[in-house]
């Protein structure tokens, strides 16, 4: 597979009023960490939960030029259409550039071991 | 991976305002009825998108006596927790069980793609 390549990633989840929800995101994120390296890889969340997208952009280091944005979202509704670019549009300069990926649920890799999960609870796997 | 068996499954998305949030779970189960046959597997959504979960479980043969509804969610919040047990509690009867399984984003295999997507953009895959 052919990817652009970025100087920092930020996974970005939507954020919930529950605080037990953003588990999964962070066990996810710290595995991350430890098999890649916590170095350029944040993690936020697009309302409710903090870190905000705004506060980790403000926490980026001056070296950091492009930025991609990967949902952790399965689709693509308001949120990613509307919502995200129009923060990522107040975040810009022109120093960094942001760029939003298509969310990671929309990957054939996650389809794949989507369809699989499905297959095993079938008895089909 | 040892599953437990189930009559039928059922996808379940969270639902959106946006016509076209659905689009991406439709692929996904046409890609699982085309590979698996759709029988035994219905997509339903917890609101605003149809059909509903109600719908679904309205529309299963009497022969169906063990349903197993599959989150495609990220994580467990109050939907998760409080919600869909909630719904599921007022669709089951004497002849037919309903059991929550957890979000399909928790699930190792799903954890693992995850995993590759974010390290192939970051250039390490």
């Amino acid at each position: 597979m052919l990817r652009e390549e970025y100087d920092h990633i930020v996974l970005l989840a939507h954020g919930s009023p529950d605080p037990l929800w953003k588990q999964p995101f962070e066990s996810l994120y710290q595995q991350i960490a430890q098999s890649y390296g916590a170095k350029g890889i944040s993690l936020a969340y697009m309302e409710l939960t903090s870190p905000s997208l705004e506060d980790v952009i403000a926490g980026l280091t001056s070296d950091v030029r492009k930025v991609a944005v990967l949902p952790l979202f399965f689709a693509v509704g308001r949120h990613l259409r509307k919502d995200v670019p129009a923060q990522i549009e107040t975040l810009q300069t022109e120093q960094l550039t942001i760029s939003l990926l298509p969310p990671i649920g929309d990957d054939e890799l996650v389809k794949q071991a989507m369809m699989s999960v499905v297959a095993s609870h079938l008895g089909r796997a």
